[in-house]
């Protein structure tokens, strides 16, 4: 199969130094797309900034913001059998990005923020074939904020966690399967997580067929 | 000596997973730790969150916002003879911190941001037989703006550089000393300008008995 991976967080800069991001340190994405390649298939890994080696015998392609990686997972989707979005995206940026250092001479600051587009969603309207694997990072109404985002989101599956997770290297998670329960997991390494991950998609991937 | 020497950028969050930050490695700062400790000193070295290994023979704190940077650098102050400020401080964050992560549904985000306490102008202002060193990052009118915060900060030197040497290995910098000219130094890596530092503060620190 050919996964398409997205990995770590993005950046929305606010000027030229300052930006709003998350602490997304891009394991739980890097680990899958090992998990991917060492089960053979072919893997493209849209990486936003993180500090992790890229992963040999993966196609490896770097984005900063959200537009980008927005623009990248389009520019690969049509050519995937499956897409696992661990990318921490941020879902809102700052609606002006000044050229120049604001200077805090200013005192106060007002920022307006607004929503740049929704790559999963768009996916999601999109896909024909592909498997779509998305994330959850909720800490109120958890499971009903996933599974609405699996559904408006025309996903296979959701992985649920919590804000802990961000950059850990295990995490306490849930899934749930697009028409199946909630599956508890407990707390698992990310690295134990992306085999599952791989080995669910070849599943629903060979469902499907 | 004694170096107290701040490394890395801090984060300002706005709910539980977003936050504004900066893409400071905490090169630059970590370089004069040990550049610090081979000469000789003790250092204490107060880190934001970056994927730096601590150096062996360097006291080292982690803190995440600018008001944890501010507490820890206010408390260490009074032992120290010299502070090298590297870290790239926020010097906006949110007003308000929302304890659970604000949910997308919102649409629009207007958020309203103010300067923490500005730890450089405090330390300056306590500053006895301390030598001061800061940094400037400036895309316009520099060595102006650098000047400035030399003379109002109480600095005994500052560093000038651009936003292109946040994250870089190297970059092209110049250094004004209180009371002195601009010395240009070109590109150089930051493990020179290191040692370089470390031994301007040994001078000043001399020259001051």
């Amino acid at each position: 199969m050919r996964f398409l991976i997205t990995a770590g967080p993005t950046r929305e800069y606010l000027d030229s130094v300052r930006y709003l991001s998350n602490g997304s340190s891009g394991k739980m994405g890097y680990a899958c797309a090992k998990a991917a390649r060492d089960r053979g298939h072919q893997v493209t890994l849209l990486s936003g900034p993180v500090e992790l080696e890229k992963p040999a015998g993966v196609k490896a392609m770097d984005v900063i913001s959200a537009e980008e990686m927005h623009r990248a997972a389009m520019r690969e989707f049509s050519r995937c059998d499956a897409v696992i979005m661990t990318a921490a995206v941020c879902d809102y940026r700052p609606a002006v990005r000044s050229r120049c250092k604001i200077s805090k001479q200013k005192g106060n600051l007002h920022i307006h923020l607004i929503p740049p587009p929704d790559i999963l969603a768009e996916l999601g309207r999109r896909k024909k074939r592909q498997i779509l694997i998305g994330f959850a990072v909720q800490d109120r109404s958890a499971r009903k904020n996933a599974e609405r985002k699996l559904r408006s989101k025309n996903l296979d599956a959701i992985v649920l966690n919590s804000p802990a997770a961000i950059g850990a290297d295990r995490s306490e998670i849930e899934i749930l399967q697009s028409g199946k329960r909630w599956e508890p997991l407990g707390t698992i390494p990310k690295r134990s997580l992306a085999k599952r991950l791989i080995r669910l998609a070849e599943q629903l991937s060979a469902s499907r067929k």
